[in-house]
């Protein structure tokens, strides 16, 4: 596990779900022996608006939580095929804006897949989704199943880097 | 035309074509009854590169441009699919970044099918990509054809926008 070498440090992890109408997000510390909830919920862009100041919105919030919580990582959940090309391609722009914002602050960027993420939080790959809620809500000691589903996703995506460390799955994307 | 109302006052329109490891821009004075060329280049990011920092160098790029030149529009060129999905996404990761910025910066955002380029700049949406370039040369009184391509075609969009006027093609990318 990734945080026993630093137990005690600060290890402030931002997990991203991208998503353009809503980007999930979580922030945890991992640096103690329990994982801590700092913070989760989703920015939202509504679709009458231009797509431009959707992208901006974006920015701007990532750049809000980099600012408040000042993560050591931030992790995204990898962007997978969509069966409406169009949409892919939108998630693509969306998620694009925010790693930008999240590179310009750090180097220590990381992207899992669903099925890492499902690894690595159920423990096997056809897990289902309220299954890891309900494995990221007893990890973090939360009282209930985080609402709406990015931003559950959000921090299901930091738990997972948490349970992963840094030496894998560094964001290459190519 | 576009330029006529207000003819004499400074309109300066930054084209761009998106790409990720090359992204074309062109700079045009639209102002005056000849357009003037002012710049033209490219944003180039190495494959080797990690994704995030590629997205970085383009948002620097293009802040930079915006800072360097002022423009009052800026017009970019549609996305179209790609053959290869994970080509078209990647793009869409880097247009995403770049209009991010520029919505920053303004809400004059303006985008170009292919088609509308060519029926812009040469009169028919049939048009060859070495006619377009023959018309941008003529177009801006250049000695010669821009290199590299990605270049030409960014100065084609702004071209392109300065022929059509604000009134049509506002950025909705929906």
């Amino acid at each position: 596990m990734y945080a026993k070498a630093e137990r005690g440090e600060r290890l402030v992890i931002l997990g991203i779900d991208p998503g353009l109408a809503r980007m999930g997000y979580g922030v945890i510390d991992a640096g103690a022996s329990a994982y801590k909830m700092i913070c989760y919920g989703i920015i939202e862009t509504k679709p009458d608006i231009p797509m431009p100041r959707r992208l901006n919105i974006i920015q701007r919030g990532v750049r809000e939580l980099i600012a408040l919580y000042a993560p050591e990582d931030i992790a995204f959940e990898e962007l997978f095929f969509a069966k409406n090309v169009k949409t892919a391609l939108m998630v693509a722009a969306a998620r694009g804006a925010a790693v930008a914002v999240a590179s310009e602050y750090t180097e220590n960027l990381y992207e899992y897949t669903p099925l890492q993420i499902k690894q690595a939080i159920v423990g096997y790959g056809r897990a289902e989704k309220t299954q890891i809620q309900k494995m990221v809500k007893m990890i973090l000691k939360l009282e209930e199943i985080p609402k709406p589903d990015d931003a559950a996703d959000g921090l299901a995506v930091a738990v997972t880097h948490a349970n992963t460390g840094r030496s894998k799955s560094r964001f290459m994307m190519k």
